[in-house]
């Protein structure tokens, strides 16, 4: 079995709004139904937990019923941090959960194609992260605005989600970042700082995060809403 | 006397055209006259050089006539790359030229604002790089799609342009990295090769690179085209 865990439980303090940027209209629906229905939509995931702030969990069963995801297993309540929201999320999968999808409610252009993409990398490697090479010039600022020295791009990638795992692996992963007291900004973080290996699927369609209000009209555009 | 000079004279392999992107529409417009009328309306620029390939030299003094671009300076014929194609600029420089604004004509959602912020900047420190903080978690990956590390994206900024020189700056790193033989990935990289620091200036808008197809549709939601 196949789940995927959708993270919408933050505070979008960025958004100017003191919900998840997640519950915010997006065209005809509200941003985190894209995602929803990208993993309806994707053949290979059986289950889909969603995670919200606990105010919001009325409102995305609501949600969720509306837009027809039958595979929604549960809405489970967020923690204090993304990383104890994802947390939450793992607890309530069903024991037969293999791999794990993890994805972040604020990314709504997710397609089913990347959704099993990096599912199958999973399956072979034990992690499939969806990314991109960088293309801009990137600079080092240790602080203010004065440039450090350029970083060679050709070795960056930025990571989004979904990020797939093997559950076991994942497991094992979180277990030693709270042993270590560490926090990480993605979840493949928590594998690479097992030491085990990580393996990235390049995706090179627009995966936007609405992080600001500039960002919801890109994000329709990519959708291709008019 | 500040100009700017404005490059388009790719050959856009990754959008599958043999022209540069510059030349696709976008809405109503070109590509690259989006940015001529950015610095057309921008009250702090006196001239603008334009840097096509040869071929579309007509063309591009065609487009400037009809989109009313006063300021328009000269067209001059790119070089084998970009590097050499802003050299090519330089050269015809109005010799009272202080500052000098470089801008890709791939980059159509440039704003007058963005370019008085970077003019102001290399007024006060010798240089004004659009910049913005990079926001998705980064990975370093020597070889192949396996993570090595992930990078402190908090000391990380990607840059665009505008990138605004005080000209004998700009002059004297170019020379310095011809003598080195380097090649540079953005213009700001050759005051770094001299050592000179380099500031950053803050932009919290897109300023999409037009790089794929699918950028289209983002930089028309950018600049609200419906």
């Amino acid at each position: 079995m196949n789940s995927a865990i959708i993270v919408a439980a933050g505070r979008s303090q960025r958004m100017g709004t003191n919900t998840d940027k997640a519950f915010l209209n997006l065209g005809p629906k509200p941003v985190v139904a894209w995602s929803l229905l990208a993993f309806e939509e994707c053949h290979e995931i059986d289950r889909i937990i969603l995670v919200v702030r606990k105010d919001q969990a009325l409102a995305a069963k609501t949600l969720s019923q509306m837009f027809g995801i039958s595979k929604l297993q549960t809405v489970v309540a967020g923690g204090a941090n993304r990383q104890d929201s994802v947390l939450n999320g793992i607890k309530e999968l069903d024991p037969e959960t293999r791999y794990v999808s993890i994805h972040d409610g604020a990314r709504p252009c997710v397609r089913p194609e990347l959704i099993e993409a990096t599912l199958r990398c999973a399956k072979r490697n034990g992690t499939g992260i969806a990314a991109s090479r960088v293309w801009d010039t990137v600079k080092y600022v240790e602080r203010g605005t004065t440039v450090d020295h350029t970083v060679d791009r050709s070795k960056l990638w930025t990571v989004q989600t979904p990020q797939t795992f093997n559950l076991t692996l994942l497991t094992k992963a979180y277990a030693d970042v709270k042993k270590k007291k560490a926090s990480v900004t993605d979840d493949a973080s928590a594998v690479e700082l097992l030491g085990e290996s990580v393996r990235l699927v390049e995706w090179m369609h627009p995966n936007i995060k609405i992080t600001t209000a500039d960002d919801l009209p890109l994000a329709m555009a990519a959708l291709n809403i008019s």
